[in-house]
């Protein structure tokens, strides 16, 4: 038998030439999303297929299977929080997820995938559930198929959540989504009925593309995002995405009659590059490089995006440089009134443009949506009636169709479903972070008024950054703050200003 | 035995395939010189080697070679110029070339290819000839060793003359070659001695570069590019390349000092995009569907750059619209002007900034001084003295050191000697291509007086472009033009141009 050391380095070797050919995709794709021509779509299709089935072709070789097992069975793997225990363990698990799902199911998923997409823009276009229903029908038959190959033993949802928030479990979840779900219904109703609103026509004026975005690019540097390992585009739909250590795109799009969507939108993607900039590089490729998961990804986004750059201190410091380059927009604009527009609360239809609190409710209803779906509780017949009847009672809204209602979002025409959560799960540990960031570092909101964002990063990258996949979010969120995920730091943030701007208490 | 119409079927998936990644790969070259950020460079590098690797592993499989000699040996390849036989043939050629050099040569060729590039660029920054001597030295021995390998019994100019422009020979070369040498010294000298001298500046105003892009923009769609199949990107050194069958990118680079480089360039690149879109998609990625030659390639770029770009029928359409965008700069400035100015003539130093007629002569030195220096008639001593006697000889220049003299070019240090006769090769083609579509299309230059260039490239597209690599350039030059390739109708272009602008007759 071989040694397990030398066993340990060819894995890595051969998974980390995955990881490469797997970034050479990624750039195809960040390509497709910002500059390809529209007649080039075809093509970068087919390289894209290929790329995706030479990575898999090599990742789910019965050689890795028997390399893990090697290691598995030796003392490599002793330390369960060592370099090799962690990697071996995230392969392991994603490994058996790609094995165990038989080629035809794959293939099927991947069709009906195809198939629901289309169904689903047509669908939401003419708000005809019906179009769609078939498509849902088929997604949710085929989740069951896949959970019953993943493992048969253990509840589908959880299944389901493995896939995005590995560990995670639907009862934990049940646990701390019921907890904040009574208080925020009570508080967005209490800010729904104050007197007080937000002055959000200060953003709706005319906002130039171009000054948009030299400001967003020297608000994403200021907190530490580092353009000559990066980059910022404009694509249809934003996103970040890692093409290499030192190669993080992140995209965003421009409304000129709106601030808001662009400058929030590059603190979020920023959030989620800083992250990527702060991985540990050496391990790049490998699961001790990589995030955790979409979860703790997402609070890295929330937190720049909402708790550092919806913050009265961020604003002390980069009103007046706004206000220099929005000069006829700002004039008369004192920074308390731009700090509540931004800080707009009301309860909407539509998830991806609700506030910072309400978010929450839009991830708790299709939580809840994606449960009773699977387990048959709620019929595909039932879903528009289900998804209006939570409307009701958690805004006090009855969407006026079906396109503002339950075919809003792209996700289960994809055939994900345990993704929603994680939006709702990056705000719960933003929050419960932050508090803790708050403890540990001395005067942390003062250095945000002097432009000073580097111990909030530096804090960030010590506690949760350099660990890569080490920890799963549970014991991370347990060993950064010392205890378990709790609604109540987010709640406490959310009260705060409601507080602050709605005179709510 | 297996039935060969399914074997070239079998063969033909393989090729395409291996295309498409490499494909990828072009993704890869194209963003890492227009958009990646400086550190992304390193993880680059290994991501664009691995695709080169796999496509060269999968490309010279046996296997391939194979189902090649399966193929050859039938009755599919009957028909010379026949589909079959032209992907047969032109594939053997490619696979021989890359199956007959050993992995060792491939391995050292690479490496001194990239200490002799890091050499060169300290050499011509000090000027210090000594520097890169060694390494010039190190790749003239490689160039021997691999056109041993490939055929020993070939003149060795030859072998290297068929990678970029396969069925050429150096006979052939000299023969073209010499009959343009004389008559073109004698046409540079009688241009520099005119008292009439080109208002070049009127390029060198200010020109800002949105504007340039503006109308190089304009002048692109013009002639037939299709920018919903293709882009234009900024890059240090101006390309285009193929990333599919309908994603076709040029680069270009804008000088605010100066008109020329950015707009003719564009008109450069376009010619190389247009054979590019003209070529048969349904053989993306095999040889039916590729170029014929660098040459061939080069005299699409030519003809649109020079013959129709810098012609006075051109700018009788352009002129106008130039003078529209600027306005200020071109105020006081006829037509007339403008013509000669765009066609100045004069001998200088450096290649890449010398205009139509004097670049030939460049290339005529080159071409000389690889064919001595690999018979060691010239050993790598002498090169600089022999570099300048020439220089003394066609120009009348003496370079004041070796920087503007034999350490200019890059193309050595990478161990591309063959190359630089595709650029006069391609100039003689544009010429004698034009030449016959002028006779074939009845008023094709008055067309171009009212903006509609179609006529010629339709006349290209149907001649040249949709037959990809079915006739050797040879072959298509002797079926388009009836005659075989000649320097006179090069030499009658710049001799009316010399007659109209600089009264030499």
């Amino acid at each position: 038998m071989s040694d397990p050391r030398n066993t340990y380095t060819s894995l890595i070797a051969a998974i980390k030439e995955i990881s490469l050919l797997a970034s050479a995709g990624s750039v195809l794709h960040w390509d497709e999303e910002t500059h390809m021509p529209p007649k080039g779509a075809e093509h970068r299709g087919d390289q894209v297929s290929l790329i995706a089935r030479l990575t898999h072709e090599q990742f789910t070789s019965p050689k890795i299977g028997q390399m893990l097992a090697e290691i598995e069975q030796s003392d490599l793997v002793k330390d369960r929080e060592g370099d090799v225990a962690t990697n071996v363990r995230e392969l392991r698990r994603t490994y058996d997820r790609a094995t165990k799902l038989p080629a035809s199911l794959v293939e099927e998923m991947s069709k009906t995938a195809v198939m629901a997409h289309h169904a689903w823009i047509d669908a939401r276009k003419k708000s005809d559930y019906a179009t769609f229903k078939p498509h849902l029908a088929k997604t949710l038959y085929l989740k069951h198929q896949e959970a019953n190959c993943i493992d048969p033993h253990k509840p589908i949802y959880d299944v389901m959540l493995d896939e995005y928030e590995p560990a995670e479990t639907t009862a934990n979840l049940n646990r701390v989504f019921q907890s904040l779900r009574e208080p925020l219904v009570d508080l967005v109703g209490k800010i729904a009925s104050s007197s007080k609103k937000a002055p959000v026509q200060i953003l709706e004026q005319k906002y130039p593309a171009a000054a948009q975005e030299a400001l967003a690019i020297e608000a994403s540097k200021q907190i530490g995002f580092d353009y000559d390992a990066g980059r910022l585009d404009i694509s249809v739909h934003p996103f970040c995405t890692d093409l290499g250590p030192h190669d993080i795109r992140m995209t965003t799009r421009y409304d000129e009659s709106y601030f808001g969507d662009a400058f929030f939108g590059v603190l979020h993607e920023s959030g989620h590059a800083l992250y990527e900039q702060g991985l540990p590089h050496e391990h790049w490729g490998t699961p001790l490089g990589s995030a955790i998961s979409l979860g703790i990804h997402e609070s890295q986004s929330r937190m720049w995006e909402n708790l550092v750059g919806r913050s009265r201190a961020f604003w002390e410091f980069f009103y007046p440089k706004t206000q220099e380059v929005f000069a006829h927009q700002l004039a008369d604009v004192t920074l308390e009134q731009w700090h509540f527009a931004i800080n707009d609360v009301r309860p909407s239809f539509i998830r991806t443009e609700s506030d910072e609190a309400t978010y929450n409710l839009h991830i708790l209803l299709r939580f809840e949506m994606e449960q009773a779906m699977l387990s048959g509780e709620v019929s595909v017949d039932d879903v528009p009636a289900a998804w209006n009847e939570k409307m009701k009672n958690y805004f006090g809204l009855t969407p006026p169709d079906d396109a503002k209602g339950c075919l809003q979002d792209v996700h289960w025409s994809h055939g994900s479903i345990g993704y929603f959560p994680t939006y709702t799960l990056g705000n719960l540990y933003a929050a419960q972070f932050f508090d803790q960031a708050r403890k540990d570092v001395p005067d942390l909101e003062r250095s945000f008024t002097r432009g000073n964002f580097k111990p909030l990063l530096d804090w960030l990258r010590d506690r949760i950054h350099r660990h890569g996949k080490r920890y799963t979010a549970t014991e991370l969120v347990k060993r950064v703050t010392g205890r378990k995920l709790s609604a109540e730091p987010l709640l406490d943030h959310l009260r705060r200003n409601a507080r602050d701007l709605y005179d709510v208490s």
